[in-house]
This record gives C-alpha cells, structure tokens and sequence, in this order.
C-alpha cells in the first residue's frame, strides 16, 4: 500500500463480511459471528427508520482503499456505527450513538479513526440529531477530543 | 401521600403525558412537547421489535403510586428507558442503553430511583443483552454502584 492510497467511506455490504470481522476483533470480542448471522444483522439494520423521514436508524459505514482507478481493494480500512435513539426530551429529539469504531491494523496510523468519526458524527447532527455521544475508554479521550467531541458524563455497565 | 404508599412499574401510557413531562422537567429541557407529539414517539416506540423476538426495542417504563384497593392515583412517580441495540461483536449480540431517568420532586428520597434501575437493567439482561449500560454525571456514580453497576468509561459528546 503506497502513501496516496485514496480512500472512500460507503455503507457496509454483506461482502465485507471477513474484513469487517478482522478489524472489530482489534476492538473486542468478536466471535461467533459467520456469514450468516453477518447478513442477517445487515438486513435487521436496514429495517428501522426514522419516524421523520427514511433515515435508517442504523448507519454502519466502512472506510475502504480504492486503486489509482477508482476500483476497491477488496480491503476495508475501518468501520463503524451511529444509530440514532428517539426521545421524548428536547420536544422530541433524536440522539446519535456512535459505536463499535474500528480500523484494521494496516491502516492505523492514517489518520481514518478520525475520517470515520467526522463522517459519523456530521451524519447524525445533519439528520436531526441535537448530540452525538459515544463511549470510550479514558486514553481514548484526547483523539475524540481532535475529532471536536467533548467530555459529557462518565458510562458506567452492568455486565451477565 | 403516607409514608407506606405502595407503587407498581408498568409501561408508558399517553395518559401518562402531563405527569411524565413534569417527571422530565427534573432531568433536562423538555420543551416544545405536546400531547400529540408525545403520543406520536409512544407509537413510534412500539412499531419496533429485536431480531430475534417480539422484545420491543424501546422499553419505557413508569412507577406509579396505587391506592389502598389498587388504584392508580394519577400520579407518575418516576419514568425511564431501556432501548435496546443490535451489534455484529460478541456474535451479533444486544446492549441495553437505559436512558432519560427521572423522578418527580414529590417522590425523591424514597428509593424509586434504584427500584426502576434495577427494573430496567433486569429486564435488558433477561431479554438478552450482554451488557446494560448508561451515562450519567460524576456526581451520581455512587448511586448507580448502589443498582450494581461499575464504571466502563467516558461519555464523549458533540452538539449542534
Ligand atoms: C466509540 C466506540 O467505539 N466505543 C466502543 C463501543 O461502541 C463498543 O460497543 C464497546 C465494546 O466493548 P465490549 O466488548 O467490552 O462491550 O467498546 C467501546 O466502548
Ligand atoms: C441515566 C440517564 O438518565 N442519563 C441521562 C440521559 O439518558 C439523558 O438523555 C441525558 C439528557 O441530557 P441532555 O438534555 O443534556 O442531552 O442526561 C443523562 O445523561
């Protein structure tokens, strides 16, 4: 992979399947996931919409390399996830939830965490969302913090 | 209200509208919601179910206080959400995220805030979720320890 790999951010498809697998297993426990139970989240996805308009609730976008023709890889860069919860406070409104950001090992370091987050974040405040909130652990807080998300409140989980 | 008024948990109703809104007022800006804007998300909130069940993906629940004979006074003591969200990791498993937690002024102090947490965290965990998880202020960390839950991380956030 050169330096000027160019990149593009598109939606997940089911082909994406093993490398979307390989980069969130950079982010947690993975398995078992196959084929299968990959498409059938996909078509789950892509049921739900808003109650305004025909936004998906769930917005799972890849970031993938392309050749110097525009063609993919094959590879996928990065992935990652903003559902958007509606609410009765605020009149009403919408919140973002970014979640289960991911970037394959060959492709840290390009500054693409930061591509996916900008992505995800001005896709929810720009279908109605009046915040975007996600997750993360406490050495994490400085690349949100690049990525224009300040410090909110503090999650806390129960777990079986 | 005597000191051993008893309180039952069950789900939304848009008779619950005026009582809820004043619940909210103790949480954040509820403003501009109506009755009509209200009813709209309750059904909104009903039409989605998890992939795997009839298990609704939005779960809002109310405590609301019963007379000598079983009555419902009115009166909505506390109200809260879990919804609940579809991954690809852990298997393509669910998290719950309870949200919008809210007690009316008259009812504080008399535990119903842990009572609807643990109604809530149970009901996640019993419908499949991995892990239940919230954001709250530093300053409520203690309480939430209380209804077993640990600190996960940082809730980072972007607003418009
Ligand atoms: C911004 C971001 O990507 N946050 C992720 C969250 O979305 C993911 O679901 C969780 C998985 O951890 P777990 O496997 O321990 O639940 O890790 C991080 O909090
Ligand atoms: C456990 C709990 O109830 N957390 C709430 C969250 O659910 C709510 O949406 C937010 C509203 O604050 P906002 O109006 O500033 O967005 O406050 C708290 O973080």
């Amino acid at each position: 992979m050169s330096n000027n790999t160019e990149f593009k951010i598109r939606r997940i498809e089911t082909r994406d399947f093993e490398q979307v697998k390989k980069a969130l297993t950079f982010l947690t426990e993975v398995e078992p996931l196959d084929q299968a139970r990959f498409n059938k989240v996909l078509e789950y996805w892509t049921t739900y919409k808003l109650l305004e308009d025909d936004t998906p609730v769930y917005n799972c976008f890849v970031i993938v390399p392309i050749e110097s023709d525009g063609k993919e890889t094959g590879e996928v860069a990065a992935v990652g996830t903003i559902f958007i919860e509606q609410k009765l406070i605020h009149g009403g409104a919408l919140t973002g939830h970014i979640e289960d950001i991911a970037v394959n090992a060959q492709f840290q370091g390009k500054k693409l965490g930061k591509k996916l987050i900008d992505h995800l974040s001005q896709y929810g405040l720009s279908n109605g969302c009046y915040k975007v909130i996600l997750d993360c652990a406490e050495k994490n807080i400085g690349f949100y913090e690049k990525c224009s998300f300040n410090q909110a409140g503090i999650e806390m989980q129960i777990r079986i």
